[in-house]
């Protein structure tokens, strides 16, 4: 950040008078260019106890696979943001349930929240952002070619919850920086 | 937003190549400045029983009284946030447990995101956004001068799954926008 937004004039980036902490903010007209973490949000689309997955077609971890997920838009709700998702990347419609997983990722600025979710006639497609789309089951998970930590680990609570009749509790963690290189265990 | 944060430049309002809705961006440098709700993280103290509530010292809802909450800061967790804002409206350092209340306000562009708390030792003092900081038992909470909505149905849950030995489950809820003049039922 460079400039201000509002009137165009060069940004300082210091802490301001009544603050406790550095911030992007102007001494021309006084505005404080404030930056929050974003909500990531998805689902968790189930259609006859198979879970649909896409494989991303951007960057990043493009060609690896995913729950529908993206950034919260302003103007709606994390449950109208989780089934947005599954639309745009999945031509699919989802019925979307309760708050399932919770995941701060502060190194990124970064909160991952996802629903549980049923789709409402099965059907998809590969959508805009998706090279592949398709349903998987337990053994079916590529949990070797998962994109993000985030949907390992909820697809693992999933199946866990599933199995033991947990009644799919929320589950909230930290996720820390990888300090190597990735390995499949930083899918789990 | 009227220049680019990066160049300088003027900025358009529009809907970008491969985009589906619009946002602020740049023709010159190329840059897309997103917009995205905001996290308020906040916390429900408790200590031998009372609610830890703060009195507002600043705009908006100056004088009401609220839980401990605020912006969620980069680089922090949800959790950490939650005990930051207690610490620096109430001067209390809480023990943070479980996220209980979830609440989407899409109208203004926020998820408001409350946990539950233990005191660890029961002091507080009036932060610098605060005019006054107070333990209250149920029947001494001032439900006509809650500063949001979100406080006042998150401390209606508490004492409802308080009474009922629910073990606190988590809610979700959305708020909608109010369309007349405030009154006591919004705090509720």
């Amino acid at each position: 950040m460079k400039y201000c937004s509002q009137c165009g004039h060069d940004i300082q980036f210091s802490i301001p008078d009544g603050d406790n902490r550095p911030r992007y903010w102007c001494d021309q007209c006084g505005v404080i260019h404030y930056q929050n973490p974003k909500i990531v949000v998805g689902a968790v689309p189930v259609w006859e106890g198979r879970i649909l997955l896409c494989k991303r077609a951007i960057e990043p971890r493009i060609g690896y696979w995913t729950l529908p997920a993206g950034y919260m838009e302003n103007g709606e709700t994390l449950q109208e943001g989780a089934a947005r998702e599954t639309w745009e990347e999945a031509c699919a419609t989802v019925a979307v349930g309760d708050l399932y997983t919770v995941f701060n990722l502060p190194h990124i600025n970064q909160v991952y929240m996802f629903f549980l979710g049923e789709m409402v006639n099965g059907e998809y497609a590969v959508g805009d952002e998706s090279a592949d789309v398709g349903l998987f089951s337990e053994e079916e998970i590529p949990w070797d070619e998962l994109a993000f930590p985030t949907i390992g680990r909820t697809l693992k609570f999933f199946f866990q919850d599933r199995a033991s009749g947990n009644d799919y509790p929320i589950r909230t963690q930290d996720i820390a920086p990888l300090k190597r290189k990735p390995s499949l265990d930083d899918a789990l």
